[in-house]
């Protein structure tokens, strides 16, 4: 029984309905609970649909928008123009409740500064953040945030995107996440004011299992549910993780590719080897949600293919049945009781 | 003829002198203009020199210090209490023109603070950066920095960065460095006010071949010569792509070392593989230089091994030879000459 509608912005990232036209219809067939609202170009969308041989039904709506936010514009100017675009359209259907969550592919920060807006920072946020799930060499997953959301940020935010991030990670563990800062050592003394500050008042908090400090070559070590940082070091982090694995990847497949009697044997011997290898690069996952929002609001790859578009909408469904927010605004509300009695 | 003198904390690192006198007896053997001052606990040196066989002699001098400074001891704290410790001896040592570098596998926050207040800044520095070469796929190098030196930095210091980077890249490459800023996007509206800031004033500058902003995913592919960030952000980042580059190495190694058919098909066919992916990783490289200073340091990881260290020793043989301070004294009155008129 189809219960859970995400609209999909049909016109973000870099192949626009081409993916997001294919993604939608076999996430359809993946998820029995989901509805779907494509917003984008109904002319662009029923030619994917057509080559499908797909027809919109009760369960797939089209909803036509004229517009799209390119992904070289400034948020500021996205928010002031961004009237009749897909992108806005998919978030109002949120803030209107005809949809449960919306997922995009579309320019980030625009993505952000229109959540914000139309959506609304729950009660005790000062900024969203966005956070995604590291694969680790246990197999278990570490969350990080924030992202890139923010370029900077003060110990508070810091510490409201390490209880958001617990509220998130325990959806999935069901047990206390381990939190720990992102900092240049693991000694108290080591680091700038802002993780020491946040530290303090991390340790300072029983309802959040702090674990102390982490250096960077930790993040895929599994010592940590989930990882605090601000969104710039956030950012240029995972992709150095994300490069560095993508080099040994492409380094591996070419030997692979080799078409001589070694490229054969490889293939044959470690085409398992190399799949568990590629499952330890955090490009795989594809589906950045942005917490902190009265709504629940995706991010997906710009460059997504249709199978991590289907991951992304797979990542909104499931917040929707944990009820994300609403966690977050419990576990808020517990620290600030603890804090304040 | 032996005419660089090279001062050797031989207490710092993990490993002390079993790991310092060995790097410095195999050190002599390498390089023949080499001649070392071995800072440390003199009972401790002799034994390990005459476990090696080798008696000190005018290459090799032994210069006693009392005191070690720990890997724990705050900057500030070992600062004022620095006095007789084989840190503040070795920087003495360059300090009082008894050496013309020095090498230390200790304290690196201590090394930076005693650097800076026993040798002094160059004119127009306002502050040390930690610079180290990173491998990358076309075997080309990138130089990063700040990786460490300061937890916080504004954009003057970040300008200065690109230029002292440029100076020491230059010195290796032969030709103009390309210098990027490493921000969370490609474009020019991505990132904070301090790349921001740091972007116009490179942009501005002829004298420097500033080519944009990289993000965390390029550090390894070769589109830099040198990659400018805080010290914050380099530590982790730099952090991040070794840990990532580690886990895939480990993986790989324990793929090959199995004691099945399929272990042994591995190591022999894939050792020259498993070794090329080893040079990948930023790890392997020892000897990052702190630049700014009337003076060469080179700080060795604490880990360091006898091979890792004599790369160490290497480096500052390099620096001396090409007088790394001066050159980016020159570079910076250059940049100043063509700012001012």
């Amino acid at each position: 029984m189809p219960n859970i509608t995400v609209a999909l912005d049909a016109m973000g990232g870099d192949f626009g309905p081409r993916v997001t036209v294919p993604a939608a219809v076999q996430a359809l067939s993946h998820f029995p609970e989901l509805k779907v609202i494509l917003i984008g170009d109904r002319v662009q969308i029923a030619e994917q649909l057509s080559l499908l041989g797909y027809q919109s039904n009760s369960r797939l709506v089209v909803q036509h928008s004229d517009r799209v936010i390119s992904n070289t514009e400034k948020p500021s100017l996205a928010l002031r123009n961004s009237d009749g675009t897909s992108m806005s359209q998919s978030i109002d259907a949120v803030a209107k409740h005809e949809a449960d969550a919306c997922v995009s592919c579309g320019n980030t920060g625009a993505l952000m500064a229109l959540s914000r807006f139309k959506l609304k920072l729950l009660p005790g946020i000062d900024r969203p953040a966005l956070i995604s799930a590291l694969p680790t060499v246990s197999g278990a997953n570490t969350w990080m945030l924030d992202l890139g959301a923010n370029v900077s940020s003060d110990a508070d935010s810091l510490f409201q995107f390490a209880i958001m991030g617990s509220a998130l990670a325990e959806q999935y563990l069901e047990r206390s996440p381990r939190v720990a800062i992102l900092n240049i050592g693991a000694e108290e003394i080591k680091g700038n004011d802002l993780v020491k500050r946040c530290a303090e008042m991390l340790s300072q908090t029983n309802s959040i299992n702090y674990i102390g400090y982490i250096e960077g070559n930790q993040l895929l070590s599994d010592v940590a549910d989930v990882v605090v940082c601000d969104g710039f070091v956030g950012n240029v982090c995972l992709k150095a993780c994300e490069g560095t694995a993508q080099i040994f990847i492409n380094k591996l497949r070419s030997s692979m590719m080799a078409s001589s009697i070694k490229g054969w044997i490889t293939r044959k011997l470690f085409s398992g080897l190399f799949n568990d290898l590629k499952t330890l690069n955090p490009d795989q996952y594809n589906g950045a949600s942005l917490l902190g929002l009265r709504g629940i609001v995706i991010k997906s790859h710009g460059s997504a293919d249709v199978e991590a578009l289907v991951n992304a909408i797979g990542e909104a469904l499931h917040e929707v049945k944990r009820q994300v927010p609403s966690r977050i605004s419990d576990r808020l509300e517990a620290v600030l009781l603890e804090r304040h009695y």
